[in-house]
């Protein structure tokens, strides 16, 4: 069962809320011996953090996390080592801002899952939006910054290709551009920086909110991973992306675009490299072929929607049955979808890991 | 694990190839005392069989489906009951026409597995396309007629809403007219049959394919199914969708529309109704709130790919590494996506059905 | 979720009654590239098979095994080789006796899961003991014998150790005896046929029925396979031998005499071998310690009740919850015991294939 | 898979070495609404707590437990309730005695996980056992105390009926004298305490260990849990108490006793109830009849094998291959069986809490 697990040889759990005491997830299935800093998973949660600039919920959180199980240190004094046994990471929660909630204990927010989990469980921990907040993606950060380092080779980087009306020119791509301090937006697209900072400033200010599209591209990823059928490396990636919050489609290689097109246009053409090696002539596929990776590029695309927290009051109904009207204040995201960018990196990253573990299970090391 | 089971407490497990014997599945978890007739499971696999037009592939097959354990069959000698045991049910190969494939086992076909395959496994069952064929759907049609069974109320219905360059009308929308006859398309858009007839047949005369964008809609789904993030019905519903052969993208609800508009817009407001039952204003979100049904209809689309097999030469490899030109000849689809809506409708009724029964294992029938 | 699977990566799922059209399984994980012949499956099917000596049941059954999925078939027209794909194996059911079951449909057999059954699901196929059973062993002997292949040099025998009040002397112990044609019982000990047969004989002719300890050695167990705890290779083994009918009690090792005597006495010493490589100075432990496996040979026991369908009439309610008297007629083993050995041993195969696909995964190939 | 989880609907998932920052475990899938108490997790950790007695370890462990995520407190501030989302408890090590385990580090102890987890992974945390430690059993203590509350009406009760060559006489058996403060031993036989107190203390002061037979009785546990074979309750339970560190075999009911009887003398009668419900006349099947539990008490007795940590020195080898002679000493428990007790209690809880969800999944509220 999955309810807040995934992944199968490289499984991951993820516990808490967002005004709890703690975050955190259990890396299962982590084979032994892979090395690591602690610096390089906070380096991955700090992409992800919020307050860092005003695009972003100023919620103050250093998001330090702690390892506590599943490593020895080797005798640098630094580098964890991990055993195969369970890794637990931990991030605590500081900035709980006390503030009154009654009025979302009370009221349903119309977007967020307020109404469905109360019909589902009868209750729930509104403050912050409880499980359901953007804060439990720290967790699934933490977790991938170790899938990253369990599959040789493996790069896996993302980038915003829109927001709202506006999209970058990927004429302008440089992935070099991502991560540069300025460069509030994850865009790979320098030219769309000062576009979309006009864009988001404006809705900010209005109390408004906008939806977004990630893609993700991952290098490195071994032909061979993957399975036919049911546990194709392209649907478990959807499934590990559609399970973040907010996201509503997802695509791999050209996605819908296929669905428009004839077999001609869409068909990669195979030819031997000069090395000796097979090569795709296009990668309309992302990467997979029938479930199964074919040693190009795997490229997926996401759709995050708006977040539903904006200052427009909307039409609701509260825990009474009552009609009402309703203004949702507090620290928000006028994007949420920016801060997906690292989260979708990482859930791509443990698929891979799963995939790479599931593989040399099943075919050995062919 | 899930190489070829799919489901939780409703459990598909599948097999079976192009050309061998036969195909099937396995339906584990099945609840005691459901009562249907082999007719009415016959009835989805026809809906999906090959050979009832000229726009799908002339292979001739019966698809006769047993059902070999886990039911008893009532006095009436026909209704068959559910007895909680496995359901295994099995369809025989008939229509495996005498070939060469000689060209098929020492060619990779481009857009196809074969090459995927053998790096995986070192070996395939070329025959036809193996495992990956889209005959292996038959299974998943079989398991989705028990699924809807499951579920009092729900009603799955599906549609082709493009193809290629062609859409329909959605203001023409005609369930009542999805099934009809004349009908070859699923459209739910009467006007539009001339528009694929025409647009089709140039298509396959050509020896070309052509992609499709197929929307499913599930009426009756609780309000309270599905889980917070890691087994989000939408998560569930996208996974069994991007399992299907040629699947590159799925969207919930307004899904990619959501990244291009703000929060404004995107808002299901609610209402109470007259009846003292919580209403939608919309359904945007396509009947899923965080994960969990709002008890909206549930929508998802998905896009399938132009089928690979293709009369115009590509570029390619052989398994001994030179570069050849392939045209794939036999009897194919040109439209594979047609046949995908009975599919899908299935791979959405057994998602519903599972989370069906987890909700009622986690909390009960409250 | 494994109502009727088991194991992870190499993963069984049986399906069939005992008076159904058939009953199999589907062996999903299986690696690519295993070779083996149908008629190995089918010797292994024939030492379950009934009907071949007076000590078990009478009922005729061929138990011949199809293989209708997975395999591609080698030039040599015999050699059949997995492809990564599922292998579904069907047996068909012949020796359906007509009679009337009318008792058994209104009577609850003490012993047998009547009346659980019907508490659970309300309904049951009554007919031969449905799902219960023993026919049902036959698909996991079949998986078992696929298992045998997966791990190289691995070699799993069983044999019965006691049958009721009697039991065997180990220092007779002949492993190349339990398949004599003289022997029906597998006991390794020669001098038991005797007395097992005039004690059986007794039992029989008396419609009693007796219970037996069998046990299970698996040779060539590669060092490292396991896991510290939750996945322990005794743990699933003793789950897997729990899951046979009948079966009660498990032990791994020495088993329950460990919990009566000191440490000393039972720790297995060690000490390097002349050919460098380790040894252990006894095998106490059965060849695991800590869940994971020394390399010394895996030891497991197994206690079998007595068949719970005697002729001596016992009291019983029946489904109107009136108190009757209830003698079971029909065909039965009378030490159920028996069958059971070449069963052990393939529950005992399943799981160290699984588990050696499993620390491929997780370890590599260190 | 499950490495390092068990359950399916009640999915328990531990984690944690002997020495490191901390240990616990997430439980998923607690349905919401469960009301308890933080004092009656703890309640349940201090009846495990070493330290107590002379005859268990003197590591001094406070073992306080914390609740991290998955609750709201109710009104009175003490109360929590379950949410739904994922239980996160955690345990903080204090006493992590500095020391030099350089022995241990690179010599095998007998007995002891120390060879076979370096065969395995390559490497391992040493320290005090790691994650082979008993102090992981807290761990399941913590997650088996909000099992219990999960089925309304459990009891699950346990009691250590045999050490070494000891054993207690049944005909004196005293629930209520198994938490006695004169009694450290968790043995129902007041009789029995100096004569195991002689025993052990002899045991003890030889720097010697001894086994233990534990029998755990679940009381309350609903007719129709479990299911016909491969999710058997016995199963199960089996599985669960064969996880436990140190444990050998596992019975059911009458267990091995079952072998050496005839069906006569093993059947459990019925006669109807004055109450109009059915009744056992016996228990020797333990409550569960093919796999599902028949509402007589759940009986399982598990045999423990005695500390491999003695102060006799056995012969071994080091990690260099070298013969060495090895005491081990520390803090040990001479008979570890006697904590096993509350442990063996929490694994049944869980299993039955699993079954009580899996079969309100498959099969409603029949």
């Amino acid at each position: 069962m999955s309810h807040n697990s995934f992944g199968h040889l490289f499984r991951v759990t993820t516990w808490g809320e967002s005004h709890g005491a703690a975050l955190g997830c259990v890396v299962d299935g982590c084979p032994p011996g892979i090395r690591f800093k602690l610096a390089e998973i906070q380096a991955e949660l700090d992409r992800r953090r919020p307050g860092q600039s005003r695009f972003v919920t100023q919620r103050q959180e250093p998001d330090q996390v702690k390892i506590l199980s599943g490593i020895v240190v080797d005798e640098d004094g630094e580098t964890m080592i991990t055993t195969g046994t369970p890794v637990s990471m931990m991030i605590e929660n500081v900035d709980q801002r006390s503030k009154d909630y009654g009025e979302i204990a009370r009221q349903y927010r119309p977007g967020h899952a307020d109404y469905t989990y109360d019909v589902k469980y009868g209750l729930r921990d509104y403050r912050g939006g409880g499980r359901s907040s953007a804060r439990e993606t720290a967790a699934r950060v933490a977790a991938g910054a170790l899938a990253r380092k369990v599959v040789p080779g493996l790069v896996v980087r993302g980038a915003l290709i829109s927001m709202g009306e506006k999209q970058i020119d990927r004429a302008n791509w440089d992935w070099g551009f991502v991560g540069h301090e300025d460069n509030p937006f994850f865009t790979p697209d320098p030219a769309s920086v000062p576009v979309f900072s006009t864009y988001l400033d404006g809705i900010r200010k209005a109390g408004s909110s906008v939806g977004a599209v990630v893609e993700i591209v991952a290098e490195g990823v071994p032909a061979g991973l993957g399975a036919p059928l049911y546990g194709k490396l392209d649907q478990d990636i959807a499934s590990n992306l559609m399970s973040i919050n907010a996201v509503k489609g997802v695509e791999i290689g050209n996605g819908f675009e296929a669905a428009h097109i004839t077999g001609e246009e869409n068909a990669d053409e195979m030819r031997m490299g000069n090395d000796g090696r097979p090569r795709f002539l296009s990668n309309k596929a992302g990467g997979v072929l029938g479930g199964i990776a074919t040693g190009e590029p795997v490229v997926a695309r996401f759709a995050v929607k708006p977040t539903s927290s904006i200052l427009t009051p909307r039409r609701t109904i509260d825990t009474q049955g009552q009609d009402v009207e309703l203004r949702t204040k507090g620290r928000h995201d006028p994007c949420v979808g920016i801060r997906a960018v690292p989260v979708g990196e990482a859930m791509i990253a443990c698929a891979i890991a799963d995939h790479y573990l599931r593989h040399r299970g099943q075919v050995g090391s062919r």
